[in-house]
């Protein structure tokens, strides 16, 4: 980070498949100034433009209320080499950005210390400073949106994996006989509780039925006694509360945290997803995990986008102390 | 450690349920003594006495030979509380140990340097040090004996969990609508690929058939052609695949190692297991961790146990350090 630390600031950006939320965050969490816009300027546009133009418009946003801008943070859906700086092939998909060594064309053109990662990877880190995990040491973060994402962090350390794909729990197994899943894999657990496996899944079990619905759709209408939708929703909670178990009892952290566009409609339910983690996770485990959900906009996402800056600043000072 | 560097050496005790290990083990991770002794000296003995006269045995013979003991390192089944220094209620049950503060008796006792761990977690040390992980920072280590353990060690740092059930790998659900496990879990990897979910499987589905099958039994019969065996070893090697997808896309360690008393009977099913990963894993992550199987006597655990105290001393001087 550059420039004096009592009225620095960092730019967070939360790239989605179509939109991205761009931001300033305070040292403490707080973000000030906020925007969202489509991810590409136009249909052909080069999402680096897109990014680099709404940095540009929140740092001179911050800049007029007096902050300076130290470092840029950037979350990507999918797998990260975050040491190579270069965006994945990522599960779902961000036309444009798969491959490329973003982070040095981003740095090229901020000219300012820039930091990527996976974008549930960003948000455990703003988790575990600023939100559920406030003074904890670990946490693992299960975001079901469109996709699964997840990130985990252990002894206060970021586990990214030897090539980016630490944190990739939404696509393990859950049922080793599944059926394949949209990865490549199988039996993984965005089949059963990401925004798209759920659709699919009530699509696939309502024959004759609406062609088009979304997993919004199907949690409401699961809400109103439609049987179908109601099994898909058991099995969706079912599926969520393995995954805690399987975090529970394999990683032991102090807090779960389960988020994303989905989470909304987990609240309502969150007594059966205890419910099913408790079927899966040792008693002793779970009962020393603060498992909780979290709904919150597109501003957890800048600030988690931002803490990546404010992790590698402390990362780097612990190195130089060792 | 106390005492010269150059001639300290580290008692390392591996304790089973029936029998256990002691052994004194140099710097580089040779075992120069060791011995093998039942678990209670009789039926009624506790077995921290006979952790103790073993300990004494091969500290007398690794004096005799000139070295000095720094310290004494201890593995046990299931879940540990190494900061507290208390074994749990573990899976695999050790009669007499559960629920003691053992690392607060045996210091008292042999009045060394004294670090206790789960086995798997020591195992996982054993290897990152001296073993198939050594020069990586990551290694998940997968141990299918008659229960199945797991050990993980991520940047360097072992994954104990905040109550010490980090790495229980065995007992997190890779069928989330599966069958109860005797561990109260439901669906557990240990269910198809532990030795005792193995001999369980063969003898459920052999109606009429022998009854008291090993799990060395079963993968002889399919070896043989027995259909009953090679469906349950199918389904074994499946199981062990999806943990390594499981690992390799949720942590992407450098290293995997499958070992413990199953390893010997799965090297021959070793393209088997590769190929039931890849129905899982991401191409990329597996592409970048070696998966090895490495079978072994009881002077893996012996190591394994000796490179706790080594891990402990390598944490403390990065400690002071920083």
């Amino acid at each position: 980070l550059v420039g004096d630390p009592m009225n620095t600031a960092i730019v967070g950006v939360d790239v989605g498949g179509t939109t991205m939320a761009a931001g300033v965050v305070t040292g403490a969490g707080d973000v000030i100034v906020d925007e969202r816009v489509p991810t590409r300027g136009d249909a052909a546009g080069d999402p680096l433009d897109a990014i680099v133009a709404s940095v540009r418009r929140v740092t001179g946003e911050a800049e007029r209320r007096r902050y300076t801008i130290g470092a840029i943070g950037v979350g990507v859906p999918g797998p990260v080499d975050a040491a190579r700086g270069r965006v994945g092939e990522p599960v779902n998909h961000v036309p444009g950005l798969a491959g490329r060594p973003l982070l040095e064309e981003l740095t090229a053109q901020v000219g300012l210390p820039t930091f990527l990662d996976n974008d549930v990877n960003a948000l455990a880190l703003g988790e575990l400073m600023f939100g559920a995990g406030r003074g904890a040491r670990s946490i693992v973060v299960l975001a079901a949106g469109t996709g699964f994402g997840a990130g985990i962090v252990l002894d206060g350390r970021l586990v990214r994996g030897t090539v980016g794909f630490g944190g990739e729990l939404g696509h393990v197994p859950i049922r080793f006989d599944g059926p394949r899943c949209w990865c490549g894999g199988r039996g993984c657990l965005a089949l059963y509780a990401s925004g798209r496996g759920i659709a699919d899944a009530a699509r696939a079990r309502a024959a004759g039925g609406p062609t088009a619905m979304t997993a919004q759709d199907v949690f409401r209408a699961a809400a109103h006694g439609d049987a179908v939708s109601a099994s898909v929703v058991d099995e969706a909670c079912q599926a969520i509360g393995a995954m805690i178990g399987t975090v529970v009892n394999g990683l032991n952290p102090e807090v779960v945290v389960i988020t994303g566009g989905v989470a909304r409609s987990l609240v309502p339910l969150e007594a059966r997803i205890r419910a099913a983690s408790a079927e899966y996770a040792f008693a002793a485990a779970l009962a020393a995990t603060r498992v909780v959900i979290v709904t919150g906009d597109k501003r957890l996402g800048v600030r988690g986008a931002a803490a990546l800056a404010l992790y590698a600043r402390d990362l780097k000072s612990r190195e130089i102390r060792a």
